[in-house]
């Protein structure tokens, strides 16, 4: 049986194994779960995940949910996969853990909800919230601030001074990404004081190509149809 | 060279790394990084974690942070940790990251913010937060919530339903140990409702003992202070 991958590719972590299954040659099924839809609060989703958060895997009887977890196993468990992904010798193994597990109260606490209060909340059925985006953008601003002198140190372009990237490369970057929706010059703001960031950005797109922009087309879709309707808005308070 | 614990046992994280040295007859010398004397901001624990929080480590040249990222390597890279821990069954392993992952924005946000805005806060100069507060205590309840519908299902009395604990047990367990320090009355009303999690916690401490009290002494002994300053507020509030 196939494995299939529950997954939105509006969510960042869903991009990030989609991706990674994509670059390593994985089969997979993709089964789209609608997050404006809110079709991970179904009952029948549930039963995949009853975090009801996407993505999630189903491989013949496995299941397993988190996206950091399920980039493991799919670089433990499938036949194949470059070992820079998720390398086999357990020193640089864990410094990846280490990059992932720092990851989720910082970068992605940040990026994530500073995105949900200035721009996407509507569209998920929550008003924007300014004085949240404010906190939210302080964290998100200390952690591209670590980023950039801490896990971007080194002569490698990747992660952890790295060469080659790995599957924390994915998720963070898979992350920073959805700051493409925002008011460009508010994502101008927040990206342009952190060059090496910039710079890691490109490489791990040029390394992932033609991927990278497959998977992350819907974005960029979305970003043009977002800053349509604010010139719209702009336009119609002139009036 | 001896592996060194930077590690303060008031902080819930570095008392779960401290608790698997001793359990896993890791031979380790702690090395006490005051949270509340803000040593963990000197520039010369700077040289040690760049992040500046505990615990990190040190084993020969290699330094790692992270505390989820620390069990991780002392269960591959040490001799003779039993496999519970962290099993070598890559499917056995990545459910157990599954849970490490998902405690980061759920059990840990929720409790380190509740314990931080009603108890702790002013010990570390920042001043009592209800409003954060309660906030944070509806993202501890929901995380909870999931341990007991989740997690502790199936017939083991360890996460994932399993007989035995393991990494994830140990980080999730010290997390909520930290709910220690409320007012009683707090502490009761949160976890009163969840049976099996209460189970789980007595579970944990029988299978750990006496390196679990041994390493929970601290926050044993901050109880009982902070309970005595508790009454003696309400004393002087009543003269």
């Amino acid at each position: 049986m196939t494995l299939k991958v529950f997954a939105d590719r509006m969510s960042q972590p869903s991009r990030a194994v989609i991706l990674f299954c994509k670059l390593s040659k994985i089969d997979f099924e993709e089964v789209k779960i609608d997050l404006f839809k809110r079709q991970h609060l179904s009952p029948e989703f549930a039963e995949i995940n009853p975090l009801q958060q996407v993505p999630a895997i189903v491989d013949g009887r496995f299941k397993l949910y988190e996206s950091h977890a399920i980039l493991i196993y799919l670089a433990c468990a499938f036949p194949g996969v470059a070992d820079h992904w998720y390398p086999a010798d357990v020193s640089k193994r864990v410094k990846i853990h280490s990059v992932l597990d720092w990851h989720h109260l910082n970068l992605r606490y940040g990026a994530m909800r500073y995105v949900l209060h200035t721009t996407l909340g509507p569209a998920l059925g929550r008003p924007l919230n300014p004085e949240a985006a404010a906190k939210a953008e302080k964290t998100l601003d200390s952690s591209l601030s670590k980023i950039e002198s801490v896990w971007l140190k080194g002569s490698g372009k990747f992660l952890l001074g790295s060469y080659q990237p790995s599957v924390a490369d994915l998720s963070l970057v898979c992350e920073i990404m959805q700051l493409e929706v925002l008011d460009e010059k508010d994502r101008a703001r927040i990206l342009s004081p952190y060059k090496k960031i910039q710079k890691w950005i490109e490489a791990t797109k040029a390394s992932t190509q033609p991927h990278f922009d497959d998977v992350h087309g819907i974005l960029y879709r979305a970003k043009i149809k977002i800053q349509k309707q604010r010139e719209i808005s702009t336009l119609q308070s002139k009036m």
